[in-house]
């Protein structure tokens, strides 16, 4: 069970959606540091503070609302792992060093819903839920083998249509009831059916 | 100082946005109850009825957010009271028996705000706070000299246009910082001052 | 399924805990009210109200928690109906016309779990989610065939001893996945099982 | 301005509040980690990771609260910077690897608040704000010139009695309004007035 981190350059290349890409004064970066990686961790530096610091995510329950903002759809992702296996799971991202919470969250719904998605960013800062994923199980209800990660999720409702990029295969819709299932969180990796619970229970669509 | 209530008839004509209006079995209706008045009360009824027990409102602070979600302003609506004076105020109103607090605070907003505004109504269905308005001052931050009234309060980005109706004479869009000042909360009824501060501290956008 | 309203003079006795029993200047109560009854309904009057208005609750959902603020257990009442059928509820009733939401919350939790139950009340005067008890199943997750009941949801940890009073014959104890179990929500009156699930989820006690 | 972290072998010197200091499994630290420094970092490490990385935060708004659970005092520390300047904070310090978020924040309190003084840990998981303190100004409403730091707040209701530790001098308790004051903003570093402000705003008690 792991956190995706489905771009395996996502720390050297900013994307464009990225604020301080460009315009930060150099005192901001860190000395040494070449042009082609402004800021973010090698590889190497990266796997190293995995093991040393808890690490900062934002996570998003895509889901479609009616008129009324009526929750009556969530998306989840259909990803092969490694291995060739298929598992559900939900927008999820590391936030980069300078970069704020919503430009995080905006950026890895473009990275996984692609371009036309047309997210609806919270005008709210707080998440549903603050997801704490640890290696070993049992601490908590959500894992990650990998790290030490504190996860800041929201549902987002998206507006457009969602063509998933990286290694996502599709975007599944399901009702409220089925997403809540034991069947669906069975296929979910690191206890992330109980975040899709807690979030259809922040919008009052559990029941 | 008092919680507006635009429409004369509001309590004697169901809109269209209004679930109860014609699917009820008449048994959810009280007895003797003519056509022209399906379930809700008489002018004299409500008088009555604000005299004795604790009646429930929605209220709305309309925003405008950027792409990011992040509010840039908020929208106060200029009232002349019956006196000639002109107040500031938002969105506000009853919800009827029978009536979801989402719907009540759908027809609200298109009463207030006009057909076009296309407010984004929350998933969530937790207001940002429970304003408690009692006739006497003191008792809270919130007072309202004709009745005990109990509103829940929520923020609502507006995408449309908006062409106030009823008594509002205009909407005017101010920046946050603009909004929670001492000067606009002095225009304000109600102690409703208070309540944009609540509503800009709940998106974080209150410095 | 009802709204349990445990003291039949709820409404004509004010209790020591009422703010306004006393301190209120003349004007507050309605014209031509008796000094036995001042200010609230008689049952006559709120039968009627109840056909035409929305009635404001307040409910909690008792728990404990461990030193570091996680809930360990919820606490649920067992009440016979006047069939001598055993349902499972939690703590609820009216918001007088008056009374603050914080004293009517406090009131009922004394009431139903008596004196020496130290409720913790919250610092937020926001609840969990606000349930919306129609008189026909279907419009929402919660039902109460007497009446439109909107009611404030809290979680509230007590610390003391519960001597359940009024109808309620014990309070349980339960572990919050049983709590949340199917079986324990069959046994709950009007949708409150969904109630249950929703408080633990606010908590992140459900999984 | 910095966050204050006041103990300098913070990373160091795991506490008796520290769930992973003896338990855990040793592939849960880092290869050829010494015992004296079990799975946190060096000082130059974290000097280093402050440069490459956002770094999570807890932050608790102290606060007494009267029977009833209203908010009635705001407790902020009084503590001499390096330079001997008096600022006013509250309690904040950094989530240690493999700790979780309840846990850090009582070992916090308890650091800079002492051992008696009994405070209430939130059952909620969720902070009232997400607080960015970024080294530039401008990006928000927090900076921190040491770092990018991502800081989940909460309102902690207190029992005991407060003997400040580390460095900070004092815990002056003031009323709501007193601590939402520009003057006391104005003492505070990194833009904490504004948290303090959130922070009521999030318990009802800013007017």
């Amino acid at each position: 069970m792991r956190t995706p981190d489905p771009d395996p350059n996502d720390d050297a290349r900013p994307g464009p959606g990225v604020p301080f890409a460009a315009g930060l004064p150099g005192g901001f970066r860190s000395q040494g540091e070449a042009d082609a990686n402004p800021g973010w961790l090698s590889d190497v530096e990266l796997a190293e503070a995995r093991r040393r610091l808890p690490i900062l995510y934002v996570e998003a329950v895509p889901v479609r609302t009616d008129g009324m903002g009526v929750v009556t759809e969530v998306g989840l992702l259909l990803r092969a792992t490694p291995l060739g296996e298929m598992t559900r799971t939900i927008v999820s991202g590391r936030v980069r060093y300078g970069e704020t919470v919503r430009d995080a969250l905006f950026r890895h719904l473009e990275n996984d819903l692609g371009p036309m998605a047309f997210p609806l960013l919270p005008a709210q800062p707080v998440p549903f839920t603050v997801a704490e994923y640890f290696p070993m199980p049992g601490i908590s209800a959500f894992h990650d083998d990998r790290q030490h990660a504190v996860s800041l999720a929201f549902v987002v409702p998206v507006t457009g249509t969602c063509e998933p990029r990286q290694d996502a295969l599709e975007v599944t819709w399901l009702r409220p009831d089925e997403a809540a299932s034991e069947a669906v969180a069975a296929d979910m990796e690191g206890g992330r059916g109980t975040l899709i619970k807690l979030a259809l229970a922040s919008v009052g669509a559990l029941r």
